[in-house]
């Protein structure tokens, strides 16, 4: 018999580390739907014509594809089986052979829902989504091959009033996770495109992009070095330098900035959209805000076109939680061009780590049940379990050893499930009606009625 | 431009619906919970070598397939390429091809977890799992490729405590979902093959059971012509017949049945069994119950060999949208043979069904945003901000229009949306400070302050 694996870069989730998870979810869950985002669930499983050439030949290339069912191989003709033969036949065979693909991301099957329910949706459209995505990356520590997004967005307008919706909704989202330390870097990507035009390079942000976004993990210099590789002239980089400048406090900073880029009009366009949101967050009431204007923030992808976001915890060297930007043409692959919207990831896995390793969990979010009830006896168990009802009536989780073991044993099997408090019964306590509870933690042991033991759990404990 | 569409058997879940499905899944899921249920999550992908053979052949061939990443072509030889050309090629290139599949249900992740998972479970093991399955079945009405299962289940026992207690969770799962008028069906695979040595089919209670399964769908007569194909002789088929007669209460049947498998052991077991079930409930307490024994109840699957279950919704047309049983050998097939478990399902797409046609969703659980607040300026956005906050804090779901446009578009975005409260502020309002709040149902309109708003809609409104 073989003994059973699970496939590389997949996970169980048991008990305790589901239970933190739930905790995070419905935290998103509650404030994404608090701040108006309406719930959208799209199918795993998306045709492979919705998925392909959106993500690049990287992409595409990660896609975990669906063998058809049936007799597919009755389709295959003798060229493509002779083509198989030669070098890249899995590429020629691929698409007689895979017609579906698991979901990449949560952003395709959006546009796609958007497109196909255009007659329906009233715009703006805010929806949120939380489920998991697939990929067949190489799997190393923290990166798997099945996971969970949890996005929302808001399409169907240019509002920067939704760019200041989402400053607001992350730090709801991480001060009710109770991360109260965190640092929201904002940019803009027109900025990013005005420093593309002042230093001589212009249309070309997204290099830039792509070499700044590395520039936490691989140092200035390294970042200079891969723009010369890519063609950035001497004059460029030294240009540069202003982006790279320390600067104090905001005002001091944007002015800075509007003197560099006097020349590009789109660069004062998004110091503008930045200055606009900043007041919108200002208005808003919101205290102590964690945001951060840094001009290095470039985040990778090349579609954002406005604000982009990114979110870390601070005191921890786990990388960015939360991530999000202004896109102008989300549904333009499915024929629906022109579409603005704005949104913002948040990665579980990541948040739990933080979570995890800052202790942040709230007692009771990794907690399972309450109470243990433990008869000796038949007559003990038609004791226990009218009780049994009485504590779930008050919401406490509550459960019955179901067979009549050894004591040492029962209390052994709590410990294990790290229950607080046994309720032993024996043919004393179904004689006086005086139940022995045990605490599991001091070992203390006191004697009480039912009713009063549902008092005294609900007291000592979390209710859920 | 390819129009974009979705894969066969799949759907989106749109706000409204979503909303509803949620009210289920928070349902159960607290439900399950309170008895102690821990959750659990598996990976959607699992090795094909975990997932073949379990589900008999039509089972295998109803599994989705994931084409191997990579250059998988590269693997197949001459000699498989050649296969192909043949007849039920596919059947052979297949394992070439695949090595993973989607998770088809959630019993065997469940089992492969136990055994990878012995040496830190404490046994019982009470587990609950809500995650979807997919089936490469053909669709039809009420027939997905991929939905939801909802599972608990307890191993490591055999106590009829457990049976009690799947008794008492489907009550509060079906109270608390509203749904009050549903009839759990109860019955003892010993039982059945109790009857199966009585009429003198010894063994093979299987059969049996696949046949009366039916019972509720083709009637008694079909049952037998179907019994007399699988080859049971006339004598048997006739000395079945107390198994349909009429009867009246709880005890007067099970005396019946006692002295008509007087001569069978293993009938007499579950007829004892059943009896201690019924007593387990009753000293819990439960209210009103809805618990009916019926000799003819069977379910289809082999695997069960204790007390099997089955709910369904009263004043519907609908199968059954629960049930489950007890099985002896959950973990056998992955090397850890003798485990007892039972467990129960829930299948939200029919308890949705049932409670969209019989108007059981309360209110508010296919309601969205609350209030929508409507600026007509950016002063008066400023005043709005704060609101907005305020609302929020409150607990109440709240949105901000989030352009300028005419208020006759405004008010009839909040129209499409269902939104019950437009809250209308314009440079009266700002200079004031009394704002127009429309009732969007009734289309009266009053004035109040913005403390005085909160309080209104919070009084107005369901809170979550």
């Amino acid at each position: 018999m073989q003994k059973p694996t699970l496939p590389k870069g997949t996970r169980d989730f048991g008990p305790e580390q589901m239970r933190k998870r739930l905790f995070i979810f419905d935290t998103i869950r509650q404030t994404f739907q608090r701040f108006g985002f309406q719930p959208l669930e799209t199918p795993s499983i998306e045709n492979l014509s919705t998925l392909t050439g959106k993500y690049g030949d990287e992409g595409d290339q990660l896609l975990f594809k669906i063998l058809n069912s049936g007799d597919f191989a009755a389709s295959l003709t003798d060229a493509d089986l002779d083509a198989v033969r030669g070098s890249g036949g899995s590429k020629k065979l691929t698409p007689k052979l895979a017609e579906k693909g698991l979901r990449y991301d949560l952003t395709v099957p959006f546009a796609r829902y958007v497109v196909m329910n255009r007659n329906n949706i009233a715009l703006p459209f805010k929806r949120y989504q939380m489920q998991p995505v697939w990929r067949a990356d190489r799997p190393q520590k923290g990166r798997y091959r099945e996971f969970y997004q949890c996005d929302a967005d808001v399409v169907g307008t240019d509002s920067l009033l939704c760019e200041a919706e989402i400053v607001l909704m992350v730090h709801e989202v991480f001060r009710n996770l109770g991360v109260q330390h965190f640092t929201l870097k904002i940019n803009n990507r027109k900025i990013l495109a005005g420093i593309a035009e002042v230093i001589g390079v212009p249309g070309q942000e997204s290099t830039l992009s792509v070499a700044i976004d590395k520039l936490d993990k691989i140092g200035k210099d390294k970042v200079l070095d891969e723009l010369r590789e890519r063609g950035f002239s001497d004059a460029a980089i030294a240009s540069l330098d202003p982006l790279f400048a320390e600067t104090t406090d905001l005002t001091a900073t944007l002015n800075q900035l509007k003197n560099w880029l006097a020349t590009s009009e789109i660069a004062q366009k998004g110091i503008i959209e930045l200055e606009e949101t900043m007041q919108l967050v200002e208005q808003y009431g919101l205290t102590n805000p964690r945001i951060e204007f840094d001009a290095t923030l470039a985040r990778g992808l090349s579609y954002y076109t406005g604000a982009i976001f990114e979110v870390k915890a601070n005191g921890v060297s786990i990388g960015s939680v939360s991530g999000g930007g202004r896109y102008d043409n989300l549904t333009g692959a499915f024929g629906m061009p022109g579409l603005s919207g704005v949104g913002i990831s948040f990665g579980v896995d990541r948040i739990y780590d933080v979570m995890d390793e800052l202790n942040l969990f709230p007692t009771g979010a990794g907690q399972g049940t309450t109470v243990l009830l433990v008869p000796f006896d038949a007559d003990a168990r038609a004791v226990a379990l009218p009780l049994l009802r009485q504590l779930r009536t008050a919401s406490i989780v509550a459960e019955l050893y179901p067979d009549f073991a050894k004591v040492k044993k029962m209390l052994e099997y709590a410990n294990t499930r790290t229950i607080p408090f046994v309720v032993l019964i024996g043919s004393d306590e179904v004689q006086t009606g005086q139940l022995s509870v045990r605490n599991m933690t001091t070992g203390e042991q006191q004697k009480m009625s039912a009713d009063e033991v549902v008092a005294f759990v609900q007291q000592k404990s979390p209710v859920r």
